[in-house]
């Protein structure tokens, strides 16, 4: 390909609305390009990075022999009443309706859609274990996209769904496909990590997602020193232990406490107390029925929603309360009580690690002091909803750490979560019966994975894409080519790559030599041959590896013989 | 790949509710599955032949130049407005509104995507031209979807938005996209007819598409014998001779008519007088402002829709008038007057063609008889609105005929139509004038494409796939596999083949040989190799070509050379 002929241009200015390293560079090296926020045009360049992972995934699912098909993106909602997903909370799934009346969601993902078609044939169990995935674009309404390729509203996604006879069976596909997750990550220069997770909205006994460790990601979870234990903050179980078990237990008193006492802070402040020592009142409200649930833990701790949202059913379905919300159960900030209010009430199991908490029952002039859960009060639910740190996993555990990354796939159990729901959604077993199908899915965004690899990849003057993803393998970068015999010269080379196969970007703009460079650093592509006068003269070309740095003087039959590995 | 793992499967009897070859083959095969109406998917042999189209199309697309790259699929309200084409009409566009309040079309076409990404860039004339495409999904709110894969209501499509720096060099891009498409086409094994084609809602001035002749087909064309002249019916322009050149012109009078003389047949019945002696009124209304538009127009003649729109600037916004639209207007069906009704009227040329004309102001007890149109009546549009028919066309075409034929594919002028219209879509010109783009787009929808090949290569038994585009190259099917030793030595002729890298489907299911034979020509793959006891004990092959029925048997060493071209 002619660089002149390119369409798509880099850019000599960073943009100021970038906010990650790899949108700014996508961005500058005219990879992509913003229609509206969270949704993308690729451009040819982008697109070959793009249909590079899409290859590397496709040829790692069909060796695990797995079937590449496809299902339409408009997913008829009756679909999702029968799985009861159609309240999607924020989930951000879309729906739209078209003329004849008839409703539709973008897909999100296509559990429905895939149980849907596999009814459609007489299954026996004999034809048991298959894996069926697609490439197709994914909607999700999200608030805030962010981040450029990483958090976007429409996007690329392989999702697969496996059909297996029954737990046993499906163990080993579990297996499979993450070997296969490893091969693909890795393929592409990325190293994830397996991270036992939420499977929130998809449903299922336990998943897991793929997790690159990267400051930009929002994943974040919890790793132990040799990595066999890792779990996602959303699922990571705590096991607090008790910050005062010598106290002697002493009888509530309600005691003065100037007005302005109002979060934790003041209270330290005030009285000169660690943080868990105080009672902490959280409350959300249920965005589907309005319900207001309180959530009551240790001063020191913070909630996590996905925890909390399993535990209440309510997934993808919680919201931190606004001011009207307090307003509406009688109360305001800052003055929450621990029990008594019109609210369901959560006691984290924190509660359990403190004896004599200050708080409770706070008024504009006094509150409670040495209140003991379980006996001064106590609530209907009580769990793990603490928002897990290093310090507080289980002790056999040893040296626990918290990482950040960014999930570029994640695969789960679904088990007869669907095939239950979903009428017919069975096959003959070898007894006779008719068996709901044992399921799995699995899923890589395949513009996040890129994103990640620019993240990873990538120096002051631009992106370092590794061989495997390049958009091309060599960045052919002619100079003095206003001179036609120069001109002549490099386009001979170029030809010459070309025509043995090399999948060569040609620069034969007329720009200044520190232009082109500049260009030739940004776009990344791994080898770089300098074609100018000198080494027209030489006959010697000089070879840089983007991300080594190494250089090379090769003759052309060196270059071809190293290019083509010969 | 083991037809024992394949998922989809075939079926023995035809649905009753398919309404084309194509769609009853492809069922019935297992290469697609209706969603819900005019919604499908592709299952895994679908997919094959889907992809090998889509190669076809990007290696010819990228031949000529094109670049492929993608845009979202939500485009963004605001620039359909920008083009005027937010009002679509019948055109089908969907539309949808994210929680954030953003409003989007469903992509249908993605002129104004392209356009908008262009314009971020600062072009120059000496980036011109450049050609970019897409393979992405687009969605029609097609009131009537039909013909399994030939109008569906999302579907992949192909579409290219070619960007020019004046008509002069557009020329030459119009030029080599046609020929590029009839690569495309030739090498899926359609003959595809360019015929001049109404652009309808895309705008521009000219356009042609692509018509693979076919019983099954929507459109229809006339042309000549020779085949110079190639026009659709909606744009072919009739020169139509004086039905009656000597008839001496008479006075108006009404007349008493009985009240059962409403339609044409009743008229001729009645008086006896050939069709075109009558007067006929057509009504149309608009379905975004509910004007009423009346089209007068000889009685053996038929009304095209679409040369009326376009006449009256109403792309894909008429209607037949119902009987309460007539109403609306003081009348009911079969009293529609000529002239005098509060509605737009159009003359079709034909008035000029009759001297005497019966009809105009029918009562329940009297019409009108010898009106003569320009004397007694006419209109303020008066314009060519005919449904042409072969004796109609211009007499220095000689033989002209009707075809009816699939689109496969169009390309379409649009010179400055958008580009006008959106801010900002020009480039820098040599003089250092910004001026705008001179555009062009081209289209291929891929399923329909492939719909079409069945249309045209199947018989009785199923479809007969073109090398080019066959799910896989080779079927080989077993028999007697209940035979270990003879299934031992099928699939050591199976392994064979797949390591000299053959693209072969392996009939490795116990079944009969009749229901394996039936399923392999439903399904079509080019060549067929039974292996057998037969062929193990004889060491030949039994091999039979798809297509042309053609036997042989050969040796593995004749089978390899053969299939390998050695």
């Amino acid at each position: 390909m002619r660089q002149s002929k390119l369409f798509g241009k880099t850019e000599k200015t960073d943009r100021v609305d970038v906010s990650s390293i790899s949108h700014r560079l996508l961005v500058k090296g005219g990879f992509i390009r913003e229609s509206v926020a969270g949704r993308y045009y690729f451009l040819p360049l982008g697109l070959r990075v793009h249909q590079k992972i899409t290859n590397i995934i496709k040829e790692e699912m069909d060796k695990a022999g797995a079937q590449e098909m496809v299902s339409p993106i408009l997913h008829p909602l009756e679909l999702w009443q029968e799985s009861n997903r159609d309240n999607a909370g924020n989930f951000g799934l879309m729906m739209i309706e078209d003329r004849r009346g008839g409703k539709f969601a973008l897909g999100g993902t296509a559990e429905e859609m895939f149980v849907d078609v596999v009814r459609k044939f007489q299954i026996s169990y004999k034809d048991l274990p298959f894996n069926i995935y697609q490439f197709s674009n994914k909607f999700r309404d999200e608030l805030r996209a962010r981040g450029g390729l990483l958090r976007v509203r429409e996007f690329v996604m392989k999702d697969a769904y496996s059909f297996d006879r029954d737990e046993n069976d499906f163990l080993h596909t579990y297996k499979l496909m993450s070997e296969t997750y490893e091969n693909i990550f890795s393929r592409m220069g990325l190293k994830a990590n397996k991270v036992l997770a939420d499977n929130g909205y998809i449903g299922g006994e336990y998943c897991h997602e793929y997790i690159v460790d990267c400051e930009a990601g929002e994943s974040a979870y919890l790793v132990s020193e040799d990595e066999s234990y890792k779990a996602h903050e959303d699922v990571a179980q705590v096991e607090l232990p008790h910050c005062n078990p010598d106290e002697p237990i002493r009888d509530m008193q309600t005691i003065e406490q100037p007005e302005w006492v109002k979060d934790m802070a003041d209270n330290q402040k005030h009285y000169g107390e660690p943080l868990w020592r105080y009672l902490k009142n959280v409350v959300y409200k249920r965005i589907d029925t309005g319900e207001i649930i309180i959530v009551t833990i240790r001063g020191d701790l913070e909630v996590n929603k996905a925890k909390l949202e399993k535990l209440v059913g309510a997934i993808e379905l919680l919201e931190p309360a606004t001011d009207d919300d307090l307003r509406s159960i009688g109360t305001k900030p800052g003055f929450v009580h621990a029990w008594g209010l019109q609210a369901t009430y959560v006691a984290d199991n924190s509660l359990k690690t403190v004896t004599n908490f200050i708080g409770g029952q706070k008024t504009e002039s006094t509150d409670t002091t040495f209140v003991n859960y379980g006996r001064d009060f106590s609530h209907p639910i009580e769990a793990d909803v603490v928002l897990a740190k290093p310090g507080q996993i289980n002790s056999d555990v040893k040296k626990i750490s918290l990482r950040r990354g960014i999930e570029v796939g994640n695969i789960f159990q679904l088990g007869t979560h669907y095939t239950d729901k979903m009428q017919g959604a069975t096959f003959r077993d070898k007894d006779g019966q008719m068996k709901p199908f044992y399921m799995g899915c699995y899923g890589i965004g395949v513009g996040r994975a890129m994103a990640t690899v620019v993240e990873l990849y990538n120096d002051e003057k631009g992106i370092k894409w590794p061989e495997s993803i390049a958009p091309f393998a060599v960045h052919l970068v002619s100079l003095q080519n206003d001179d036609p015999e120069i001109k002549d010269w490099a386009d001979g080379l170029y030809s010459t790559l070309v025509s043995r196969g090399v999948d060569v970007l040609y620069d034969d703009r007329e720009l200044r030599a520190g232009e082109k460079f500049a260009d030739s650093d940004l776009l990344g592509i791994p080898i770089r041959i300098v074609a100018g006068r000198k080494a027209k003269e030489q006959k010697k070309y000089e070879v840089v590896y983007r991300s080594s740095g190494e250089l090379f003087y090769w003759s052309e039959e060196e270059l071809l013989n190293n290019l083509l590995g010969g």
